[in-house]
């Protein structure tokens, strides 16, 4: 199944939550510490726990990377626990010239075999194009996100009058030739999600920023409900994986994805 | 000696050239190909040859991550070849929400113990603040990138007048508060490097560009000299590590980096 497919399946089954496995060993429950690998039997536990009710997996790259090699085996240990119809993403934010591009989507996509990435607009077309020409992948581009630094650029105003974060939304609707891509708006954003809804179309939304962040999850869900529009994906990372410390750790990541697919649920039938 | 003077050191003893190493396994020497791990004998020959003449490595990540933890593991060994009074550049385009940022500074700078950075933009100052806060580290923050793509959103004019580019520039002066950031400027933007140079003040300019995509070393080194500014760094990475396949390739490149120094001496001393 293409990627984009494995996550339209999961929005028609009222699933809208992508878990980020942000998984950082100064958080994780502390009696993990003591097994080998504790970030993998972490990410295998709240995988384990959560598959049946999840959207996607969301990987931050960033968490495997800045352990080198061991992270990187600890990243691709995960990626194998995930059941092959649920979208993995791979959190990397990249962008680069052409050939440069080309050799990050094919680690991304071949070596790790990730379903999708999140994508930096800020070198255009070309940057990404390596990326967009994989036809059965989705490429999250980064329009608006959830961080204060958005203010410093994303929301410019161009002199076209449109914001820098609605120049990109524009070009990745042009870009979009095969249907994959997607773009990332982050939840801290409410405002700005109602007021650019007519040029969202059919692109997947992954959500970024709810929980640790601020983001409110409910007001996000009615903003898509008022439009009909079920293309959307929230990202949980910290306020899911690290929902408890104890024993029983990922049974309460289990029972907190729950939650918020019931709160999802509510609004969808609302 | 902290990044930035490493850099310096270079530059007043004229060396003005970053060898890139983009290093390819299909662009390699052949005969390389029955050694093991051919990418880091490749790199050492080039390091070996042209360490005296260099002014700083730059490591293209992506390279090094397609191939996971076996490309980790050359990226690890080529860096200890490299003579630590070098300047080396982790050239991965990073910028993410401040807790992920934090991971991948701390990849870049505390596990492989890179000298410098590249950062992405976009996401704004909190999305560069945890490489910002490594004061002896250096960071190159794109402003205008070498690719046809820089049209499609670098070049867009804001309605304060300036350029997205421009803003970017201007922010990063903003920034620097501890003499520790430095910017990207495509070598294939000649005309945009001479308007901005007011803009520059002590930022060390590292210019992407020279060779394969197009940029003149000549014109560029020109632009420098005519504003008595000496903090240029001009990498080159196909057009000199690729400058022979013969078993005397590495004498080859050491040779192409010479001409290029002895042409930036010229126009340095006319």
């Amino acid at each position: 199944m293409n990627a984009v497919n494995k996550l339209i399946s999961k929005f028609d089954s009222g699933k809208h939550i992508c878990v980020g496995l942000d998984s950082d060993i100064t958080k994780i429950p502390k009696h993990l510490l003591k097994l080998d690998d504790p970030i993998f039997q972490f990410n295998k536990s709240i995988i384990n726990s959560t598959k049946e009710n999840a959207a996607a997996y969301k990987l931050n790259l960033a968490f495997y990377e800045k352990d080198g090699i061991k992270g990187l085996r600890t990243l691709e240990k995960t990626l194998k626990q995930i059941p092959d119809d649920i979208l993995t993403i791979g959190d990397a934010k990249r962008g680069d010239i052409g050939n440069t591009s080309q050799m990050y989507a094919s680690s991304l996509f071949d070596h790790f075999n990730f379903d999708a990435s999140t994508l930096h607009p800020y070198m255009g077309k070309d940057s990404l194009q390596p990326f967009l020409d994989y036809k059965d992948k989705l490429n999250f581009i980064l329009v608006l996100t959830s961080n204060p630094g958005s203010s410093d650029f994303e929301k410019q105003k161009l002199s076209n009058g449109k914001f820098l974060y609605q120049e990109v939304l524009h070009k990745v609707n042009e870009w979009n030739k095969t249907n994959n891509c997607g773009i990332v708006f982050g939840a801290t954003n409410p405002k700005e999600l109602e007021e650019n809804f007519s040029l969202f179309n059919n692109l997947p939304v992954l959500l970024p920023g709810v929980g640790s962040q601020g983001g409110d999850l409910e007001t996000v869900v009615k903003i898509f409900r008022k439009n009909s529009n079920k293309n959307f994906l929230i990202n949980v990372s910290r306020a899911l994986i690290y929902a408890d410390d104890s024993a029983g750790f990922a049974d309460k990541s289990a029972l907190k994805l729950i939650e918020y697919n019931s709160k999802i649920d509510k609004i969808e039938r609302s």
